[in-house]
């Protein structure tokens, strides 16, 4: 995604009532902050955070959480936000190898969109599903490990495969052709622009028990 | 595959030395019946033989053999055969739901090539990567159980991948466009004519111990 510098960024970050700026002051707690017992869903790399409010907005008995590394990019989403007052969205700035850090047993799906494919092979341990995240989120998902990934990168959805089914997960639904089914989808940003030019978005939902 | 009926069909196939019409007696005793022990690998709807002829004729140290359900389409096989004489190939005409009769503990790898895809739902059951095939594949091979699928077919690609991984394979190998990759392809005719016409073939290879 194209880094755009925001003026003021840190201090709208900072001062959103959607972003969590100490997190690993409720990691194992988060039931608790959402006030609730209800499934909490993660997405890594949230963007500008198209798929993460509209599913908070469908699915108000789920708990969203997103994560992403640059300020400049979740400023955006918090500016969609606007006056919008979903109380199961929590936002947080930090890069996903300190997933570990700040959450502990408590996610019940971890959702992939759109990842940056690190399409180079020696920048391979860099790709989201690779053995250097699956140890990480295997220490803070609650009990059934549950990744849902979407991709229109076929490098980065057939390495996910491979590199999943290894790691013990079970490739229980797969669709190279997402939008041709008759699967309920929330769309990125990314995915609108690039579905509507005719490319092709690859899906996996992956579970490990 | 179009079915043409054949003069002399059950004629030809009952003469041809690379046909076994009595392959019951032979089961668990294969390598007795190459003469040796190398591993042996079985392709399940060998069809007109492209595929299977051209990996005997490239990998001499492995035993190949292929099966077809129908006479009309080996006969195709046994022609393209001629004077060849390779000792490192048989063919069966048999159904693949018969296999545990014929087989015991000693294929190394099954082929998968371009196989019916039965895109109907309520036919599901009929696909080779199904779970009426896959208890059949157990007690055929030897030990490592290595299944490698080729298809153009996305729907019967998506299926194997979900249905080998409930299976407990591992989905070892994927490439949703073989051509595009630098791996060892022999191709069958099927393949070839279809893949210039710019169809992507989609390829797995899926290990369970």
């Amino acid at each position: 995604m194209r880094l755009r510098n925001v003026k003021n960024a840190k201090e709208i970050v900072g001062n959103s009532s959607y972003v969590i700026n100490n997190p690993m002051e409720y990691k194992g707690k988060y039931n608790k902050l959402f006030n609730n017992g209800n499934p909490i869903c993660l997405e890594i790399g949230m963007g500008k955070g198209d798929f993460i409010i509209n599913m908070a907005i469908k699915y108000p008995n789920i708990n969203f959480m997103g994560i992403e590394k640059y300020q400049s990019i979740l400023v955006r989403a918090i500016e969609k936000l606007g006056d919008l007052e979903l109380s199961n969205l929590k936002l947080i700035c930090m890069d996903a190898r300190d997933l570990d850090s700040v959450f502990s047993k408590e996610i019940d799906t971890i959702y992939l969109n759109f990842s940056d494919p690190w399409p180079k092979t020696r920048h391979a341990k860099r790709r989201l599903t690779s053995s250097t995240f699956l140890p990480i989120y295997d220490k803070v998902f609650k009990s059934t490990k549950r990744i849902v990934q979407k991709t229109d990168n076929t490098g980065l959805f057939e390495f996910s495969i491979v590199s999943l089914s290894n790691y013990g997960y079970i490739i229980n639904n797969v669709s190279l052709d997402l939008h041709s089914t008759e699967m309920d989808n929330v769309m990125t940003e990314y995915e609108r622009k690039f579905s509507s030019k005719g490319v092709k978005i690859n899906y996996l939902e992956a579970i490990k028990k």
